[in-house]
């Protein structure tokens, strides 16, 4: 099963873990994504994330289908938190579960880099300074929008190039 | 910092990923072991895992090393429960933080490969006929140790060469 969701409340890496275990599966993998304190130099205190959530959750089901289409798993679930993300705690948490462990991890490695890929959500940083900016994941094959802020030249790289031809910009438009 | 332990208790993610979250990192990636219901056509009730506690300990503090010589990692923890483990409970838990994902999410996989391969852990499959078995790890390295019930030969496969330098077989006499 895919349990793929845009919340604002704070994620729990036990109740995500919970949603992909089975009795069938001696493995879980997890990646746990969690505001830093620094970017770039600039002290950060917070991120505040905004999705096209509809957008986010469609084309989370999609990189579940990709993963599916690449290994045998059981269950995924990708679980994106947005709203202000204080500094430790987490903005996303990817669990996969397979009867075995290496579907598992090589998927839950794939499933980042893809979602940050393709995944419509945007990140406002606040420093210390109070001062802030909106930023796009530099690896998102839709960087290059310019309806969105701050946006950024396409990136080609291996990450989009896994699901070139499940994601296209025209998807997200 | 490294955390490894052998418990009783049952594994709970999120304290283990509380272990090791730090402001300074934005990546924390995690493998979670569990007990499955079937291992070749049999079903199985639970696992009991005993282990060379102290040794299993300094092995696993062994492999943290490992992963800090190949991978920026900010901190490890490695957890494994001993005892019985029923179904769909976890009897490993590996977490590791990194200010990037691509370093913890390789050294996670690392990690679990190689304490797999060198840490003296012991389970016993009971089934539902009540028959059991205890089992060695196929991928260990001391294997094939005749000291240890159903021994089975030293499997030289990948795992073990990551670490070959660091863990002979001598050094677990």
């Amino acid at each position: 099963m895919d349990h793929v969701d845009v919340v604002f409340d704070k994620l729990k890496v036990d109740e995500i873990t919970d949603l992909v275990s089975t009795e069938s599966c001696g493995a879980i993998s997890l990646f746990v994504g969690t505001t830093r304190d620094y970017f770039e130099g600039k002290r950060v205190l917070y991120l505040e994330y905004e999705a096209y959530d509809s957008m986010a959750k469609k084309k989370m089901l999609e990189v579940c289908q990709a993963i599916r289409e690449k290994w045998d798993v059981q269950n995924i679930a990708i679980i994106h938190r947005i709203g202000v993300v204080p500094v430790k705690e987490a903005s996303i948490v990817i669990a996969i579960s397979s009867a075995h462990r290496k579907e598992s991890l090589e998927a839950v490695q794939f499933a980042i880099d893809t979602v940050k890929a393709v995944v419509p959500v945007w990140k406002k940083e606040t420093y210390e300074d109070n001062t802030y900016s909106w930023k796009q994941n530099k690896e998102c094959c839709w960087s290059g929008d310019a309806s969105t802020p701050d946006s950024q030249s396409v990136n080609t790289s291996a990450p989009c190039n896994h699901t070139v031809n499940i994601y296209s910009n025209r998807d997200l438009l």
